[in-house]
């Protein structure tokens, strides 16, 4: 498989791993969930991440939904989170990934850091770990890591670590960081590859400022690449009333850890995965909830509709 | 003017405060800013609140604005934020406020607290150094104080305190907190009145599961408080037809720091107040963004013609 | 009173506050304790700090409390800690405190700053509500305020901001934060005045390492004095044979919280203020503490006599 | 080898890591540390901890440490740290650990904890995926992982979860919770073994008021033995002596980052290690602080012989 560079575009989408209610991870639905963001346009995948499990999962498991994804995925790029907050292990994950064919890696930063140079001096030592061929993506997420980035540390962790071939934006607010970035790349920084995060809910605004599109996940994609689609050509009202359309789902997805039973609602109501449930300990979808994103979905498919 | 009790319902509108250009204080928008949130259907106001740029005003600026905003309320109940992390200042501006006439006092909790006994500890001395007599409006914002209130706390709160009467919700994910809580009382816990927050993102649900309304800022407060109406009445799809159409700038105008510009710019459109300057510091709205912002009304516009 | 300037050296005792058992003001006692601490050897005082109980002061009594010693303090400089999260108060404390007599104000930063560039912003709109003729110490004390400072961006601060005249170093550890400071100034950076905090913990090697004395306080302030000279001298033995002996008791008084209880407890048997009361919410010294303290005092006098 | 229980007492010595100047584990060293502890009496050991460097180990190296040490320790229990941010990886090493031989494991809170019920809650996942014939060691540091445990939740801890045999208790400030955990035994509470941390630097007065003795590292591991034994036969004054004596060392050591250098240096200089070098990314001792530690190892010394 190609490895990941900066000109990557479009959306990868930010995979959800099935279990069976045992708790037991269910191959099967791997495939098929791989398979359903393959049909729904996906550029591109990323497993591994915050919301894809990872932390439950055992290294003998990681590997193997590595294995599989990868061998499914019609040899679109797969990305693997390796965030760890030991750099051995970290490199350990992560070369492996590489080894069985992943097209980069993700990090985010460990929660304990706090100045830039202690930031600067983490991804260093990562990338260093990880070996100067390892294409990294820099997961930008303060709501969950509470490390900030501000835009002189981001300008030079990319001048400092070209391995950096993308960032993976979820600061929020985050619509002018966007545009500070692109900016410095207007007068000669290297140029990165930005996909946007947050479940999506800026997506119409952040590629219109120069965004490349989404890695993120929601339980209809689709919308994450026509949407994507759409602004990149410039026709904001028709990305918008798509946007629009999604947005009371999307916002409900968004939620912090019960978003996750949210989504996976969504794709086991679609088939695209056998069963909702989560390892523990993950949240649970209560009945009144439940019957909230049913309501959603419903006005949701009637608006899609009057839309055309 | 009474004061806050536990049946407190509707709509209070955290009031924004208006300055010149030369980053004075406006006491005449600030009586025009009051007038036009009572003609949208405010049941009362929250003032000197975070979105109220409260720290920027000295002690006696924050007199001048709560004297002129109960002067100017017409009876309605003005609620006053009186967050400090020193229970000296906290009791004397509390104090103060009650004297001239607020309804009751808002509390955040310092951002230094950790544990449910510190937590507790803190509100028995808030509340022991205002006076029993005050009525207290516990904020439960976990985004801006990293400050989490488990169920179980605001149970021991709301038993410990007779004096906190309102609940100011803004913890997200938070719906099945609410739910909880109206359960909690259900059982024979006394039963507060429930306000939420958060730009009123989740308005509809909230109020469906138990919320008494919003205390929360807008740029479209007849939004809250129609929301809130329909939501009451059981009319779900009218309440969330008419929800959805401003939710695109809801979302929009949620980010931290860049949302209260985008609110005053909003406000100043609209005549509310004179000029959408904050006091520094404050955030920017840039050209990019205020262009966004501009598009969304348009379009809101044109939806809201749609729906009737 | 003269200014503070960054040739400023020696020994700056933080004061405490002293309260009577009913919580009151004992303005008597201030006077005492004032006496006691220029007695002692102190080359200037620190008052409403952390450890001064200020944010249990209201408005008036701060003021009270800068008078009575500025007007005690036979003309050594006093220092007035105007930390607070809004600079609207920052600044009015602080032009007040100068107008009373002041040598200059201190300023934490507030807990809620993360980013270099965060912190940079705050302390440049800090000085710029102060005004440019108010000299600053920069307390640098990340146990307390979670804001950690990195020799680079001290470095920035101390060159853009020419009227922070002083460092308040208890950045924890802190030892090789002192040698680069001054390493940068031998290369042509402007030098700045650095007081250890910390009760004085690492003072031997503190000033060993350059710097220029202590800002901090301790039930005896007599051992900084002492410690301070002999190690200036380069007397590291004679300095470290006495902190030795007190060194149990700085571990011991060196605990947050119950900290300030033990200095106090030490002080009021010292007869330096009439009583050990913390205003509420204060930590109490529970019996078993008060006899460790007694149990280090006895071994302490002890050891005194042994050397001499 | 036996199960860790709540009868445990006297010294586990945190065990350092010893590495190559190239990096490479120290397996020879690695065995005469192992000595070396047990020869300066240590009852126990504890591996892979925070101060052993644990992030930095591959899961295949850490196994082989596990191996090693427990293979060397002359039956004496060995506890295995195996805090992680997932339950999957932390029940992974546990289980193994035990397999192999470990008396219990050690878990501390990942640093996302924030309220009673979460921490609670992580607790019996933690324990539910060890399986509850592990014992288990709760490490409450909340200086390192900003997690705050109250005397409240301790015992609810403590009631739920049997498999909770012992304390590694570093809160600080520490004394008086050491004493309210006993005093809540006294009335019936089950009784854990307390074994203290933070390098020792309260060990006379937390045996006094009831530590079961000490769980912490020092380049004099002998000094924790003497001070614990005197300590518990109440002989207060000689316990305070030797321990007055090592002080200095002790709060230098105790430097979080540099201390470990400090610890492999003395350690090195006494021969219980072939090299100081920690395995990147790790604190360096620059020469000056070298020349710190060798003078205070000279006083030392010198005091220890005037002790006699």
């Amino acid at each position: 498989m190609a490895s990941l560079t900066a000109e990557a575009r479009g959306v990868f989408v930010i995979s959800v791993t099935p279990f069976r209610e045992d708790g037991s991870l269910d191959l099967d639905s791997l495939d098929r969930v791989t398979d359903f963001y393959l049909e729904a346009g996906a550029d591109g995948l990323t497993i591994l991440g915050m919301m894809g499990e990872a932390p439950k999962l055992t290294q003998a498991e990681s590997l193997l939904v590595i294995d599989r994804v990868i061998a499914r995925a019609q040899g679109k790029p797969v990305v693997v989170g390796v965030s760890a907050p030991g750099l051995a292990a970290l490199a350990e994950l992560g070369q492996e990934a590489m080894a069985r064919g992943a097209a980069g890696v993700m990090v985010a930063p460990p929660m304990s850091l706090r100045t830039d140079a202690q930031i600067l001096t983490y991804y260093r030592q990562a990338c260093g770990f990880l070996g100067a061929d390892v294409p990294v993506v820099l997961q930008d997420f303060p709501l969950a890591t509470t490390v900030q980035i501000s835009d002189d540390l981001l300008g030079r962790l990319i001048d400092d670590l070209p391995q950096i071939v993308m960032l993976k934006h979820e600061d929020w607010p985050g619509l002018a960081k966007i545009s500070r970035l692109r900016a410095a790349e207007a007068k000669g920084r290297r140029r990165i590859s930005v996909l946007c995060g947050n479940g999506g809910v800026f997506l119409p605004e952040e590629v219109a400022r120069g965004a490349d599109g989404a890695m993120t996940g929601f339980g209809f994609p689709e919308m994450l690449v026509q949407v994507t689609e759409l602004a990149s050509k410039g026709e904001m009202d028709r990305a918008q009333d798509l946007f629009d359309a999604y947005l009371p789902l999307v916002r409900y997805e968004q939620q912090p850890g019960v978003g996750l039973a949210v989504r996976k609602h969504v794709l086991a109501k679609r088939g695209a995965i056998a069963c909702d449930a989560q390892r523990q300990p993950g949240a649970v979808l209560d009945p009144l909830a439940r019957a909230e994103v049913d309501r959603l979905l419903d006005r949701q498919t009637k608006r899609l509709k009057e839309l055309g």
